[in-house]
């Protein structure tokens, strides 16, 4: 019997990484019906990452109501994995883009549903949080999240109040004193891919502030803001986090997971491999399939198929990426420890024809492979 | 020690089949060095022909000086493979629209050279020949090259003439009498993937005179030449050549030879396969590699691939296409004894850029491919 372990990435734009374990699980199974199938598909901390959790490991889906990027309650989601030890959020659920249907004002939403999850979580026995930063429609800082966790900001008349993008400046004092004691001794985990300071030219606003609906004025309102608010961090805490890599992902978000919940920022991939356990799964498995849209110079640096194969280099394991694109330049991958890389594309078009195709595409190539395979064990 | 055998097409306009065996085999090499490779790159018929056969059995290419497309002399050559016994003649080399740079007149060439080229294989020893039509700026129905094996056109005056395209309908009368007596008991296989017949609007002249520069009204005057030999060839042999699929190749070559050389016409790849001993090369292969330009329904029927792959079912060995774009159901491919397809296609560009980069795409491919298998064999 085999064992077939899939850790894709989405192809953005086209599947989604759970879409695409389907399709090569369907493959498998059908060239090698006795075969065992492990998906473990890739979340990126965007919409989708508790379902990619989920369809990893198994576990729940809590269904909570929380407030929504207007303050308005809406009901929003979490999931539960490892015997409802760990909880694993997408910011996404209460605080994204898609929830405010164009709606934009990254000066007027919060994320204080967020914090409401993570306390919702931490209050009925998880032990760890996964937090996934992508796809927000906020520039708060996190602030709206500490704020649903107990942590009290102050303006300058002594008045408590809950910040916003737009009411960042006005922050003077941090109370860290109302914190939920639940969270003492979580471990917290934000998953984000970027790498952006939390203000300046780089930073969350300049960068991230125009999709999100800001603008030129209104960036700058922002920047001024998460740079004061980082101020006032350093006072009250004693470090300054708006140059840590992330912090400015997810308008700030990272800068707010480090200074009010003591988080660790880390990517995407390096997340699902230890949560999941991926060593230990992989460990007798006779081929990992990977992937993600485009393999290119760029992916031998904390992508999903350089992580997968560094893993699986260390227990000599085979590696096969499946991707959209292959980009020049990519011999390094090979030394990295993937064996062998082929892309779906089947038709010299471009991409807004290919992308059409994809998923079939993708199923071909699978089965061709596999039927490469199944002519080598007859 | 692994046996792997290429056969694989050309791919028209980027890659010639004997190219795409020297990447292959590079590649297969370069990963499994103690290999052995056998390559039979695929003649189709048309310019690289002689080359093809050559380069899969070794032989020796002979130099002769015969008439060209205007009647002057110039050195053309063909090869002699199987121990002298078999002479590999292309058409092009003394017939071939290359060689008259653009001064194009269907109507007044010959495929003299040719028969010249035949009666110098068969006075020096060969006791098969296979012509290959493809490539020619010819419409004289093979008239010519039987002139040059010693057959007689006569016209309504009694004289004897060498018949071009313009002046078929001229012809009266045929006269085999003289013919070389060294062709007694040759095999003379035309190869030709082409199913035309001589005449009328599927034939030679409609369909391929324009490219050989003949406008509206030289092409109705070919037409009716290409009838009235067909006609006189009834006449003389008894037999209707006109509707055999294939007598419209190369502006009436294929009538020609069955009319006047007694020829077989046959597809390409079965005059490859069995001139080259595929079945005995193959019994003992771990696998095989082909592919075309575009594998496709077309490809169902007598193409490479298919051919390939009906031959390797029988003997139960894989066999991979390697092709450039991938068609919608070529699913009956499968069935015919193909084990895997892979496109080179590698990103989404469409053939105008492909075409481009496809001897790099090609080894990348096969590059993967070896690394599959080794990370498998390891």
């Amino acid at each position: 019997m085999k064992k077939f372990v899939l850790v894709p990435d989405s192809f953005k734009g086209t599947m989604t990484s759970i879409e695409i374990c389907n399709i090569m699980k369907q493959s498998i199974i059908s060239y090698f019906p006795m075969s065992k199938v492990v998906s473990l598909p890739v979340a990126d901390g965007g919409e989708g990452s508790v379902d990619s959790f989920l369809s990893a490991m198994g576990g729940k889906k809590i269904h909570v109501t929380v407030s929504g990027p207007y303050g308005k309650d809406m009901e929003s989601f979490y999931g539960v994995v490892n015997n409802g030890k760990t909880a694993v959020i997408e910011m996404a659920s209460c605080a994204g883009l898609p929830l405010i249907d164009g709606n934009l004002h990254p000066d007027k939403t919060t994320t204080y549903g967020v914090g409401q999850l993570i306390v919702h979580a931490v209050t009925h026995g998880c032990e760890e949080i996964i937090v996934g930063l992508g796809g927000s429609c906020t520039n708060d800082a996190g602030t709206g999240a500490a704020a649903a966790a107990g942590i009290k900001f102050i303006d300058e008349n002594g008045r408590t109040f809950v910040p916003v993008g737009g009411t960042l400046s006005n922050i003077r004092k941090i109370d860290f004193s109302g914190l939920c004691p639940a969270l003492k001794g979580v471990r917290i985990t934000a998953m984000s891919d970027i790498n952006n300071p939390l203000y300046g030219q780089n930073g969350a606003a300049y960068i991230f502030g125009a999709q999100k609906g800001a603008d030129e004025k209104m960036i700058e309102l922002l920047d001024n803001g998460l740079k004061n608010i980082s101020g006032v961090i350093g006072d009250t805490v004693g470090k300054d986090v708006s140059q840590i890599p992330g912090s400015g992902a997810a308008g700030g978000m990272g800068a707010g997971m480090l200074a009010f919940f003591d988080a660790r920022l880390r990517m995407g991939i390096d997340v699902v491999l230890d949560t999941v356990g991926f060593d230990g799964i992989a460990k007798d498995a006779d081929m990992i399939f990977t992937g993600e849209g485009k393999l290119d110079s760029q992916s031998l640096h904390g992508k999903v198929v350089a992580g997968v194969a560094q893993r699986a280099k260390k227990i000599d394991k085979p590696v096969v990426a499946i991707v959209g694109d292959i980009g020049d330049s990519i011999e390094p991958i090979y030394d990295m420890g993937v064996s062998a890389v082929f892309s779906i594309n089947r038709v010299a078009v471009d991409f807004e024809k290919a992308r059409e195709r994809s998923k079939n595409d993708l199923k071909l190539t699978m089965n061709n492979l596999m039927l490469f395979l199944s002519g080598l064990y007859k």
